[in-house]
Order: C-alpha cells, then sequence, then structure tokens
C-alpha cells in the first residue's frame, strides 16, 4: 500500500474535522488545512483554520475549552478527519455554551435548541 | 429565537454531513446542499451532492447499502449537519468494503489501514 496523504484540494486546501469525545458524541465540525493539522500533532491538541478569521484555531484559546488531542483517523478517500478528543476546562466546546455544537435538532419541520448551556458565554467571552 | 437556517454559503453551496449509527460510530462525512438536504427529509434516506459527479448521490444506490435517516442535528452556526442513520444491506458503508469510511489511523507518523472488510468492493461494484 502507498502512503495515505491528505487530500486539501477538494475545497480550497480545507478539509473537515469531526471532534468526538471518548463516549461517541460528536461534539463539533472543524476545518483544517495542512499547517492546522500539523499544528495538532505537534501540540497534542487541536487546532482548526479559522474560515472567518482566515488563520489558525487553536480551539479553546479563549475559553480555556482546549481540546486534547487522544487519536486521529482519516477515511478511505484521505479527504476528512475524525479525532477523538478530551475536554479541558468546562467541559463545553461550543461558544454559545453547550457540551457540544450539536444542540438544534429536526423536529416538526424546522430546527429547535436541544439541552441545557453548560456556561454563559457573556461571563466567558465578555460580550452581552 | 428566530429560526435556524442552515448556512450553505461558506462553502460555495455546500455543507459538510457527519453520519452517525445509533452506537455513536461516526461512519462517513459527506456534503450537501440544499438540494440534497430535501432530498433526504423527502425519501428519509441520506442523499448527498457528490462533488466529483457534481451531482445529487443518493448513498447505497448502487450498492444497496443505504442510509436510512434517524435524526438530523445541525450545529451553532448552522454549517455543519449531524445525521443519525440505520444502515441497510450489508452494513457498510464505505466503497471500499469497510464498515465505516474512518478505517485508517495514525500511528508513528503516518495513516494505517485499521480493522477488516465487511465486503470485497470488486463483486458489489463490478471493479477489478
Amino acid at each position: 500500500m502507498s502512503e495515505v496523504k491528505l487530500d486539501f484540494a477538494k475545497e480550497g486546501g480545507l478539509i473537515p474535522a469531526v471532534i468526538q469525545d471518548r463516549g461517541g458524541d460528536v461534539l463539533m465540525v472543524g476545518f483544517m488545512n495542512q499547517e492546522a493539522f500539523e499544528h495538532t500533532l505537534a501540540t497534542g491538541f487541536v487546532t482548526f483554520y479559522s474560515r472567518s478569521r482566515r488563520k489558525l484555531w487553536l480551539k479553546g484559546e479563549t475559553s480555556g475549552n482546549r481540546l486534547r488531542m487522544l487519536r486521529i483517523r482519516t477515511d478511505c478517500d484521505a479527504d476528512a478527519l475524525l479525532i477523538e478528543a478530551e475536554m479541558e476546562g468546562m467541559q463545553a466546546v461550543c461558544h454559545e455554551g453547550f457540551r457540544s455544537c450539536f444542540f438544534r435538532e429536526w423536529q416538526d419541520g424546522k430546527f429547535a435548541d436541544q439541552g441545557e448551556r453548560v456556561f454563559d458565554p457573556a461571563q466567558v467571552y465578555g460580550k452581552g
């Protein structure tokens, strides 16, 4: 088998990275470029590429809710990543204060918020 | 709360859709456009937009390994989907014959194949 190389070409240098905890919950999806992937490997903490800020984004840099990388997998086409990670800090990844960013569920023809907030975003990020 | 609308603008009309089984295993990541999302809702079977073929892609159309949609969630920014699904057919989603597309794990500085094939791709797709 030839060596598997991540394919960053399809979305302009970015591939989706799914973050999952040990229990199987999907916490968030971010995007990585080559540099973000290497930064994740080098530091042991999940680092994305922020599409809005156009720069590397060490997850939890502001909030302290970093993601300690435990296991990295890629798929058949090497164009997506699945990263098992352990949450540090407040046990929440979402900037809106939820444990998982996927707190909205499709019900009766629309997305409705589910679950309880773990923290108050205004307290952590100083907004509002 | 105003109604949450999926944000398809960031990646040229596409958002990543993470497919997870009931047990928590992440099976694959595909991309959806608005039409693929609506097709998934209307049929109850996961439908992606194929970036290589540039058209709707009913997952399992050829292999019979369709994904019956059970639950759909979106994230804080409404730019990713998390879909819980039940596998039909051979209990495998990967065109290379594995149960999950994420059969490659980072070990000792490279990605190595893990796990056993569920089916032989040559038998199913007539290749090789």
